[in-house]
């Protein structure tokens, strides 16, 4: 559904009601007095054969006899008359619906044919629908609000679209009594049978009073157009998501290490990441991007200053910061002298964080918080407050949001306690201060916001235009597979090598005279790898056997290959020392082909170290992701090895995404180990899954 | 101090106060308002020379005016005039002062010679002190309260020992407004010179009143004592530990991977856990443990149920409940039955987590929670709510009270939000029930106390007794490094294997044709290794050469080792092939002897994978840590490799454990790698650092 349309569908000139009742439990009594109670000022008009007259207004029996323009219509009914209603809105020329009933495909078999019913209903008379099984929708500018929610919701600037209605009740309960927090929109999805989430986000990244976009996610359901449209999103305002079943991963076996590790929360991770989408770990920490962002206090660097009259608490916060790869500013000579001069210098820690002892005033805040702010460097300051005997709280309230409001850079109260420090937080948000009353959030809220600050400094996207890869050969070595569920290792390398990247060469050895004379050509040390095509991992038989010297260790390993095998066929190859890498990649049935490198050899099981990419992707981006992994030590080298070329490694991974692209057949591919040789990267085993 | 004596000092049947003071805001004020007010039924003394009365009691001139017998005496004066008071409280015959001047040595140089001065008075004069530099205590029982915190502390049967004055005071407003949650004693510890940590403890553990002990540690004073009182405690009752210092760890380069690897937070986490402590993480999961063990709601299991009326947040805490390794139990068939008769089967989801909907009712939470608990293996129930429309609040809260008091396993009740659910916590807090308004910090919590269980199921401690290892021979060893800060390779080796450790033996070749001799004499492959005594990391200088086959790789190897050593000796080893451990030890200057285990080899550093211990720690307990860590793959055996023997290892580490302690001149062992051949570990590489 296109932008515009949902501009009309969210801001209609009248909405009718049908299913109002005097019934207060009854979601159709509840939706009439929200909307009025909102303040909707154009018309409204209810629908019930039922009633003549509820709320002092007249009720129509029917939405025809209602005889004005309707634009919108909600339907507060069972689904069974919902279903009924679509010919009569079709009669009445209204094209925009809010479906609340239940019983749709979430409930039974039944349900799903009434919501298929329900798409090609909308199909063909061209309906917008959001819902069904959806609490509603609210536009606090026009003062619209067609929920069940037990609030009027509070206007403000976060654009919120939900998969639960459950969870927006929740998040609307939580902000109502709050100060400057509140709604532009606040979307109901339900079932998504024809609105979804990326059509809302679409919408919200263009409205002018939405400056942060929430999303509760459980599923998403057009990837393509997700990805597409949320990477547009973020470039204008931050998008904040909370998305549900990180360990629902479902218990498939996966034939390929890719296919098990890369799980469907990994993918959902990368692509949220890859878009620069800020994902909250949880409800809380969901709350606090929020706040931060529709307070617009952002944090200038990672560079903090935490002011604390409890040394103890500053410390346990610091321990946070410091978990979270945030960093405490040095002070200055300069800024200590300050200090000492305004407040006696043998009284505080000098160190940051700066403990102004339990006896801290007002007065004594207000001297630390002017003699520190001079710091050129901070990025933000924590302010930490308990409660202690002779702690002013309001005063010291008053006095950071005095210097908030003469310095650039965000400020960050917390106030802890809870009989003494009551609720403060009115009181900063009346100032739009962002302020907690626990430190547990703000550290991980911070670095990720400072990784989107990051992201949005990228240059624009490039990708290799080197065409790579021959794909005619590819593609007839791919259907020499046709019928089996993957390709033999001898395939497998050939796909990858001719894809563009190096690999080891294999070779098949039919006897034991013709491995002899192969050996001679690429001389000792060498590799033999069991032929048979029905063993996946060739290690847990002892189908590999590495670093083979000299002629008598060539004979025994063929000979024990050729006893697992129970043939006379051997695969050779040359011995490759290095750093074992894996790479791989796999189709997502959401959002397409995943790439992904981690930690190889033996330690891809122990460790499950790896990072994943959404096809195609750049190399500025590749590079600031890696360099957040346990990759990084390869790329700095250690312990006097040549380091990992990041750029090397990228176009190896971009190609093995553009075989997938090219190759549809093609499910998954392993790389196991790639290895890091000498600075070089080189293919030594590899498997081929097919569709 | 004996335990025995802090019983006399915190139940003083009189409390002279010196300092008492008519202005509000000074603590000689305070701690006389706050005696007065907890209610103290003893004489109380107040002291000063400048007033008559106070408080409509006599004020005293000097200690000696009173003429009675003082049992506590609390210093409510300053560093100078606290200290000229100590010879006057002696001649009136009080051994217990508690202290809150600072100026001692947290602050400079002068302060730390006026803390030499006190010590060595309170120990020429038998005195018990409290601080300096704290607030006090409270023991709630006797309603004795000298500190000057803000309110009258709440009783319960919390027993709080905080070495921060803030964060106690944090702690006390945190709890003041709730029901049924307090203390039994608040001690602050201050500068604990005379009285510390472990007296305390010791103390609390023995307390009747004291279900629960919490402590805020910044260091330990005596390690040895605190580990040996922490164990004993921890087997009658939990200790909640909030220790701060993380990320605090101090920039000592260490010469061992050993050191490098274990950091003072991890050896600090190490004791804690071998001591049975629980750790909290932050000051939120700090209180949630304390609620939950001061109500007694233990789960029973991993096995937890989940009921809510917000599916959304049902997934999001089933995701945290996983990531903590807790599990969802599986709803039988007969349950369900009960379930579909009682509610009807098509409204609700039948797994776990069980949604309620959005439409819930105080009914159909009642029905659920009927119907469900019946589940045998029941572990504990989370009952979720959010605020909907037609959400019950008080009337679910009364339903939860119900049946938890006809069900023997906890049920947590979570009611999130803020408007409409107000504050429940009072109503379960009534009723003993743990109740939360967030999902946080359960989950992390339910985990610790279900780890303390298994810990408390642990069998007795029992070390093994095959006294391995040939003192004297190591200590003549040892003695060949005397002047150097670390044996070299051939001579570290020799301890270890004198020490009873399996090694793979080691043999100094003179010149090419002494090592060709030796080759022979093992075969290859073998190993070359650099005899230089200089060089610490051996692979940063290439002075390792692995797997050589042949006399002319033999040849070469040795033609490479001669260049960078400058001279002509080599030692040799046979080629040993498996997977790789790191395992060490180190003296730690607070808790003795720390032994640990790693991944080795090129990822040791990578990686940074390890556990420790505190020697002597036993089989079982090792057992048991070591199978939550990364090392689990190899015990369980993976790809066809032989498992690793944890008994074997066992062995290993506590033989490097008893090296340190039969051996005070050494500081640090490495053995680096550990290999694990074929289900054998052995020594191949290591490095003794001496002190």
């Amino acid at each position: 559904m296109c932008s515009t349309g949902l501009r009309m569908f969210f801001n209609p000139s009248s909405i009718a009601i049908v299913g109002v009742s005097d019934n207060p439990k009854k979601v159709g009594n509840l939706v009439a007095k929200n909307l009025i109670a909102q303040g909707y000022e154009s018309p409204i008009y209810f629908i019930n054969p039922k009633y003549k007259t509820l709320f002092e207004k007249r009720v129509f029996a029917k939405l025809s006899d209602v005889g004005q323009s309707i634009d919108l219509v909600v339907l507060a009914v069972p689904v069974d008359i919902a279903l009924g209603y679509l010919d009569e809105i079709k009669a009445v020329g209204t094209k925009n619906i809010v479906i609340f009933a239940a019983g749709f495909k979430e409930t039974s078999t039944e349900g799903e044919k009434k919501e298929k019913l329900l798409k090609e209903k909308a199909g063909a008379y061209g309906f917008n629908i959001l819902g069904p099984n959806c609490i509603g929708f609210i536009n606090t500018d026009k003062k619209i609000n067609t929920t069940f929610l037990r609030d009027i919701c509070p206007a403000g600037n976060i654009g919120f679209v939900s998969q639960s209605g459950a969870l927006g009740s929740l998040m609307v309960d939580s902000l109502v009594n709050h100060k400057n927090l509140g709604f532009s929109y606040f979307v109901s999805l339900g079932n998504k049978t024809i609105v979804d989430e990326t059509d809302v986000l679409e919408f919200l990244a263009d409205d002018p009073k939405t400056k942060v976009i929430a999303m509760y996610l459980e599923d998403v359901k057009d990837g393509d157009r997700f990805k597409q449209i949320l990477k547009k999103t973020t470039q204008k305002k931050p998008v904040v998501v909370l998305k549900s079943g990180v360990t629902a991963e479902g218990s498939q076996a996966a034939i390929s290490h890719t296919g098990s590790m890369m799980g469907n929360d990994q993918i959902y991770q990368a692509v949220f990441d890859q878009c620069g989408a800020i994902r909250a770990e949880s409800f809380s920490e969901f709350m606090t991007l929020l706040k931060l962002f529709s307070f617009d206090r952002i944090p200038f660097s990672k560079n903090t200053l935490i002011l604390s009259n409890a040394g103890g608490v500053g410390v346990l916060l610091t321990d946070e910061l410091v978990k979270q790869k945030l960093s405490l500013i040095t002070i200055t000579e300069e800024v200590k002298q300050n200090i000492i001069q305004s407040m006696g210098g043998d009284k505080i820690s000098l160190h940051n964080p700066i403990d102004l002892l339990g006896d801290a005033r007002a007065f004594d805040y207000e001297q630390a918080i002017k003699s520190t702010i001079k710091e050129k460097e901070i990025g933000s300051v924590v302010i930490l407050l308990t409660p202690q005997a002779n702690t002013e709280i309001p005063e010291t309230a008053s006095v950071i949001a005095r210097a908030q409001a003469g310095f650039d850079r965000p400020i960050y109260p917390i106030f802890m306690g809870e009989k003494s420090v009551g609720n403060p937080h009115l009181f900063f948000e009346e100032k739009n201060i962002a302020s907690f009353s626990t430190y547990d959030f703000l550290p991980k809220a911070l670095a990720k916001i400072i990784a989107y600050k990051k992201y949005l400094g990228l240059p624009e996207q490039v990708f290799p235009t080197d065409n790579q890869g021959d794909s005619g050969e590819i593609g007839r070595t791919i259907l020499s597979g046709r019928g089996k569920s993957f390709l033999n290792l001898v395939d497998s390398m050939e796909v990858i090598e001719r894809s563009g990247i190096p690999v080891e060469n294999l070779y098949m050895a039919a006897n034991m005279s013709d491995l002899a004379s192969k050996v001679k050509n690429i001389n000792y040390p060498v590799v033999l790898k069991i032929a048979s095509e029905k063993i996946t991992h060739k290690t847990e038989v002892q189908g590999v056997i590495a670093d083979i010297r000299d002629d008598e260790g060539l004979k025994t390993a063929y000979d024990h290959l050729c006893q697992i095998s129970q043939g006379k066929e051997v695969l050779l190859q040359k011995m490759v020392k290095g750093h074992e890498l894996i790479v791989g990649a796999k189709r997502d049935s959401v959002f397409g082909i995943m790439v992904m490198v981690g930690l190889g050899g033996i330690y891809t099981e122990v460790i499950k170290e790896a990072v994943s990419f959404n096809y195609p992707f750049s190399n500025d981006y590749f590079c600031q992701i890696i360099e957040k992994t346990k990759l990084l030590p390869f790329i700095k080298g250690f312990r006097g090895s040549y380091p990992l070329d990041t750029d090397k490694l990228y176009r190896i991974m971009f190609r093995i995404g553009q075989l997938l692209y090219k190759h549809p057949q093609i499910k998954e591919v392993d790389i196991n180990p790639l290895m890091l040789v000498e600075g070089n990267l080189v293919a030594v085993d590899g498997r081929i899954v097919l569709l």
